[in-house]
C-alpha cells in the first residue's frame, strides 16, 4: 500500500480511492467481452501537475497506469488491470477558453461532450463529433479513442477537429504538441499520433480544439427499402451524385422492429421492409431542400417503397430518436454487445446479408446499424447473458462480424478502437510491419510499457 | 563508385545518373537559403520493390537517402547532401485507381498535382489541396510536406484529404497505413504521422486519397480597405459570422503595387488602399450569393473602400489572377524569399505591421500575400541575389518575420515545412520535451538516420 499513501499525500486523501467496494465502479468500460482487473487505486487528479506526480510516483514503483473518461467506451481500452492505478479525469472538466474569432477552445479532458457542445453554442459554434454517448462521454476520452458519431459523414471524427494537446508522458514530463493556428506543420504530427491511441502513449491533460460554425437547422429524409441492396445502392448513388448530407443513418429490419416494438410506433416502414435509410441536410434554406429533393429521388428510383421529408425540425428529431432508440430498444430481447466496422460504402448491402447469415448460424439476434454515409456498421448482437452458451456464440458472432468486415475490404474498428477485444484482429488487419512499427513508437515513448499495458497490442 | 553500379545493376543503367552536370539539377529545391550538396547518385525508380532495393542498397553502403518529388518545395527539405543517394520518385507517376463510388484514388507518389486534379475532375470529383506550384509539384512531395494551398480555409491541406500510404521503411520493409474505408481507428494512426515527416521517417511509394464531390463554380467578391487593421477586422469578423469561404486571400500594399505594374492594369484598388481581400464561395446559387453578399456587407461595414462581387467565372478567374501572379510581379524587382508563418487569423494586421517595420529596419522591399482565412501569411523577401549584403539582409528579415510570428501566438510554418532552413526554430517552437519526442520516433523507426539526414531537426 506504500504507492496509495504516497499517492493520498500528494494529491490529498479524497482523491485517491483505494476501497475495493468504490474501485470496483472504475474497472471497466462498456464492453463486456473484455477482461478486466483489480486496481491498487483509482486517482482523481486535479491539474495537470497532478498527474505528472501520478505518473511519476507509478513510474518508480513500476505500477501500470490506465487513464480514463467516463467510462463509455466500448473496447475495453479502460479496463483496469490487477494491481494498476486507475487515473480517472473526470475532475479536471474546465472549459479553459472559448475563442469565438478564431473558431477554437481549449478543454481539459474531463469535460462531457454534451456540456461543451452546449458551451460553444451559445457562441454560435459547433462540436462536430458526437459518439452516441455524447451525453455523459468525455472529451478526453473522445480523443484518446478518435470518437466519431452520427455527425462524421459531413464533418468528420475527433482528430479533424482537434488542434492541439498538452500530454503528460511516461517520463512525467509534458509535452505540448499543435498549435492554436488553423495550419501548421512545424515538425511530426504528434498530435493526430495521441489521438486514438487509446492510452498506451500518455495521458492527456489539455486539448485545443477547433470549432465550426453552428450549422443550420436540419431537415430529415426518411426511405424505406424492400431489399438492403436496394437501400445500399441507393447510398453508393447518394455517394455518387456528389452529395453530402450531414447524416446518413441506415437501420436493418430487425433493428427496426425492435424500435417500433419498443417505441410502439409505427415509423412507416411497414411490412417486408428490409432497411431504412434516414438522412439530413444541415446546408439550410434551398440548398438542403435541393439536396433532400435529389436523395428522395434516388432513394425511389432505387426501388424504395417510401420516401419522405420534412423540414420541421421536432418531427425530423422525432425520426433521428427512432435510430437513437435502436440499442435501449434491444434491451427488452437481453444484452446486447455492440460491433464495430467499417467497409467501403459500396459494401454496405454485403456486410449486412452477412451478418444476416451469421445470425442464422449462431442462432442469435443481431441487428444493424450505423453510418451508411461512411460505411461504419454497428451490428449489435442479443444474447442472455446469464448463459455461457450464449456469450460464447456472441462472442463468436463478433468475431465472424470481423471476419466478413476484413473481407470486404473494410477495417476491424470504425470508431470503437482496439483495446482489449480486437487486439489479434489488429495484427491481422495491419500484419507484421505494422504492428512492429506500433511496438517500436510505443516501446519509443513508453519503454517501461507503464500506459495501459496489454491494451491494443 | 561501388554503391552506384550496384544500383545501376539493380535498377538499369538509366534510372541511375552519376554524372555531376546531371545530377546538379537534383540538388536543391526552391528555397535559396538552405544549403546543399553534391550527390553520389540521383536513382528514378520505377516501382516500390526498386525502392526497396535502392533503401537495402543504401543502408547496408551507410549512404543517406534524399527523397524528392518535383522539387518544388521551399524548405530545403529535399536538398541532396553530399555523397547521399537522391530518390526522385518522378517515374512512379502512375494513377492506379480513381474509385468514383467510394469517393477516392490510388496513386503513385510521382502523380503531378494538376494532373492528378484533372483525373478526377472528369468523374465529378475534386481533389482539394492546391499549393501554388500545383501545375508542376507531386503528390507525393505534397504528402511529405503536408502541403495547403488556396483551398484551406474550407478544404483543409493535405492529411485531410489521405486515406492511407505505403511506405519503404528504413529495414527495407514495406509498412501500409491506413486504408479504404471513410473511417478507421485500428492502432496509432500512422498515416499522420508519416504525412508532414519531410522525408525523414520512409520513401512514400502509395497514397490513397479522399476525394469529394466537385464545387460549384465559385462567384468572388473583392474588396479594398485603406489600412491593414480593417482588412484584419473584415477577416475576424467574416470568421465570427458563421461564414466559411472556399478562398479568403490578402494582399498589402507592396503586393498590389507589384501586380497593377506588372499586370498593366488596375486592380480598382486605387490610391491609399492598404490591403485587398479576395473572397471565394463555392456553395452555389442562392447559398453562395447570400455568403458573399454578408462578406461584403461585412468588408463594407469594416471600412472598406470599394467592395465588388462577380458570380461571372472569368471575371472572378482574372482577379485570382492577380493573387496568383504576386510572386512573379516581384521578380522585377529581384530575387524572391518567401517565408510561411501562420497566425492565429484576428493577428493578421499584426503581422502585416510587423512585416513592414522589418522592411524599414533591413531596407529591402516584403510585400505580403496569404491565406487570411487560415492565418497563413507568406511575406516575401526581395533582394538582389548579387549582392552577399542584401542577401545577408534577406535572410535577417526571413528571421525577424519567424520572430514576429512565434510572438503573436503562430507556428513558424504554416504549409511549406520546417527543412534544412527552420530547424533551429522548429526546437524554438516545440520545445525541449517536443525535440526529445521527435528524436525518440525518428530513432525507432530510422535507427541509423538512413533517412534525410540533418532535415528538420
Amino acid at each position: 500500500m506504500r504507492l496509495a499513501e504516497s499517492l493520498a499525500s500528494a494529491l490529498g486523501a479524497d482523491a485517491v480511492i483505494t476501497d475495493a467496494d468504490v474501485t470496483s465502479g472504475y474497472q471497466h468500460d462498456m464492453m463486456p467481452l473484455a477482461p478486466f482487473g483489480t486496481p491498487l487505486a483509482v486517482v482523481f487528479p486535479s491539474d495537470t501537475s497532478e498527474v505528472q506526480t501520478v505518473v511519476r510516483l507509478c513510474a518508480e514503483a513500476g505500477v501500470p497506469i490506465v487513464p480514463r473518461g467516463a467510462g463509455s467506451g466500448l473496447s475495453g481500452a479502460a479496463n483496469a488491470i490487477d494491481g494498476c492505478v486507475v487515473v480517472a479525469m473526470t475532475r479536471m472538466k474546465e472549459i479553459l477558453e472559448i475563442d469565438p474569432d478564431n473558431r477554437l477552445a481549449v478543454v481539459q479532458p474531463g469535460v462531457v461532450n454534451l456540456e461543451f457542445r452546449g458551451a460553444v453554442e451559445k457562441h454560435g459554434l459547433f462540436y462536430p463529433p458526437d459518439p452516441s454517448s455524447y451525453d455523459w462521454c468525455t472529451i478526453g476520452g473522445n480523443v484518446s479513442t478518435n470518437a466519431g458519431g452520427l455527425c462524421c459523414v459531413k464533418y468528420g471524427v475527433t482528430t479533424d477537429s482537434v488542434l492541439g494537446l498538452e500530454v503528460v508522458l511516461a517520463s512525467g514530463e509534458v509535452l505540448r504538441t499543435g498549435r492554436r493556428t488553423v495550419k501548421g506543420v512545424a515538425g511530426y504530427d504528434l498530435t493526430k499520433l495521441f489521438i486514438g491511441s487509446e492510452g498506451t502513449l500518455g495521458v492527456i491533460t489539455e486539448i485545443t480544439v477547433a470549432l465550426r460554425p453552428l450549422p443550420q437547422v436540419p431537415g430529415t429524409t426518411i426511405a424505406a427499402f424492400p431489399t438492403t441492396e436496394a437501400a445500399g445502392a441507393a447510398v453508393s448513388r447518394i455517394v455518387r451524385e456528389g452529395l453530402v448530407p450531414s447524416l446518413m443513418e441506415i437501420m436493418d429490419a430487425t433493428s427496426i422492429q425492435a424500435v417500433e416494438a419498443y417505441l410502439k410506433t409505427e415509423l412507416g416502414a411497414g411490412q417486408g421492409c428490409a432497411a431504412l435509410l434516414l438522412c439530413q441536410s444541415d446546408a439550410g434554406g434551398a440548398a438542403a431542400r435541393h439536396e433532400l429533393e435529389i436523395i428522395e429521388q434516388v432513394c425511389q428510383a432505387e426501388g424504395a417503397d417510401l420516401a419522405y421529408t420534412t423540414h420541421d425540425l421536432a418531427e425530423g428529431q422525432m425520426l433521428l430518436q427512432a435510430r437513437r432508440a435502436v440499442l435501449t430498444a434491444l434491451e427488452v430481447y437481453g444484452t446486447w454487445l455492440t460491433d464495430d466496422v467499417c467497409v467501403p460504402r459500396t459494401r454496405i448491402a454485403e456486410l449486412i446479408s452477412g451478418c444476416e447469415r451469421i445470425s442464422a448460424e449462431v442462432g442469435l439476434r443481431i441487428a444493424v446499424v450505423g453510418h451508411a454515409g461512411d460505411g461504419n456498421m454497428h451490428p449489435t448482437i442479443v444474447y442472455d447473458a446469464s448463459s455461457a452458451d450464449e456469450f460464447a456464440r456472441a462472442r463468436k458472432a463478433f468475431d465472424d462480424i470481423l471476419e466478413v468486415g476484413l473481407s470486404l475490404g473494410g477495417t476491424i474498428t470504425g470508431e470503437h478502437g482496439v483495446g482489449r477485444i480486437k487486439r489479434e484482429w489488429l495484427a491481422r488487419e495491419i500484419g507484421p510491419v505494422g504492428m512492429k512499427v506500433h511496438r517500436a513508437i510505443k516501446s519509443a515513448l513508453d519503454p517501461a510499457n507503464l500506459f495501459n499495458p496489454g491494451s491494443m497490442f
